[in-house]
């Protein structure tokens, strides 16, 4: 959707972005893995885990929505300065078939790369690992906006 | 906000609520806790866990996300029928204030309970033990649309 | 909701206001009129005309968001600096009953005024004139995010 | 983004979505145009006309909203049964870049056609007339749920 490709300013934006993603505990709390990170586009993957279960033994909403708010954020992330920090200003998920599976999936992609905001598109996909080839099924989709904080340096 | 108090089609609803609750391990894992629940309304409190956090030692944006979502989903699962489940629809999320505290509070208000849908409301605020007498300040807001399914208890 | 009443940084705001609302020409083309404007209150009112209605003769649902939509940009546009002009940045409206009636009232109430983003929650409502003392029926409920732009004055 | 080609319900459904869209008086209001409709696909134009735009001239929010929900409703109703009706559940709309140009185009994709619910995501584009060969650009980016209501035929 992107009419052309993002240029990133920080060259160093992979190094920096996986130094954040570290210093997120909340991540290591859910296991969440940062797989792929590319100029305005980000994919994050979070193995099953009982612990992060609603009440049907699915991935929690919560869970769900904090991938894709993640995989915003740092697709966001990617296209800032060194001397940039970024925060959620909101966003909006709307949960379309139940997480249920062995691998959860997020992937964002930059919209709008703005002064001041940013604003992505993230699908959420869930694989049932041993279904009959049925492979990615998407189980949300959202859309986020996110500020550019400057001089602020994330650490 | 809203016209008239509501009327709990299940007279049970505290108690299937609280086994609803219990089923989330991923409450158990985040240590969120059911605080209170009354008809069209539910309150949920997350202590302080630096397992919880973002890349600032505040409390990430996804478990503000999960606890709005949570306090949206029992609220409006407590004006439903015995025989009933409830899944989110969707739900948006506006990031306030830095959630930079000791506790995390989420409160969510039923709009409207409709045959089919329900919207909620909720606020999720912050509060800093020890600061000077400021109490709680709203770090986040959100507005969710639930659907009840019926004829699927919730076990 | 807010903690504390909001002070305007311009005193002139409500003159200001009007005569932005006024430069609005798709306010006059849906018959939208300025009812109240406080600090980080707005309200417009739109009566029935038959060409703002969808295809069960209410109110269109765009009519509907541009009520709330509006009345939310001047509700934060009355906290802003008179050097300021705004933009909305996003906002996200449920709908809860068919807009059926004679007259569409919309509110909106500043829930955060930060540096650079102000949130505000709207609410629109809509009254059946000679129906049986029912008066205001809530039909919508939105949440929006507004961007000041400094040193860029409206006119 | 659909895994599969949706199938219509209704072979007629472009006749009944060109009847619906007749019906909806504020379509005509704003002279918007059903330009193209396929099952889980609709395309909206709205050209410029001074009665449509804010304070700056360009296009209202308000407009840009009504053509991508507009958009994504009748995307969601080209896959809905003969007998069924439609309404927008709720709809968050991000607003990228200014409505400064000649013409609006909404366009609004089925993400998921569900039993009762269907989500959809709707872009809006603004094309500037005499601009140096620009085409298209992005201004609007929405996502959308929609409810079928059976046995209750558009009319």
């Amino acid at each position: 959707m992107p009419n052309a490709p993002f240029l990133p300013k920080d060259e160093h934006f992979v190094e920096r972005i996986r130094a954040s993603f570290e210093r997120q505990q909340f991540m290591e709390t859910i296991g969440a893995k940062l797989i792929r990170i590319e100029p305005g586009f980000c994919e994050i993957h979070v193995p099953y885990d009982s612990r992060l279960t609603q009440q049907h033994g699915f991935f929690h909403a919560g869970v769900v929505g904090t991938v894709a708010d993640n995989a915003a954020g740092y697709a966001a992330f990617s296209l800032m300065a060194a001397t940039s920090s970024i925060l959620t200003v909101e966003f909006k998920l709307n949960l379309i078939s139940p997480a249920d599976g062995n691998l959860l999936i997020g992937r964002s992609t930059v919209l709008k790369n703005g002064k001041t905001l940013t604003i992505c598109r993230s699908d959420v996909f869930i694989v049932k690992a041993g279904s009959s080839g049925e492979g990615e099924k998407l189980c949300a989709a959202s859309q986020s906006t996110l500020i550019e904080l400057g001089e602020k340096a994330d650490r």
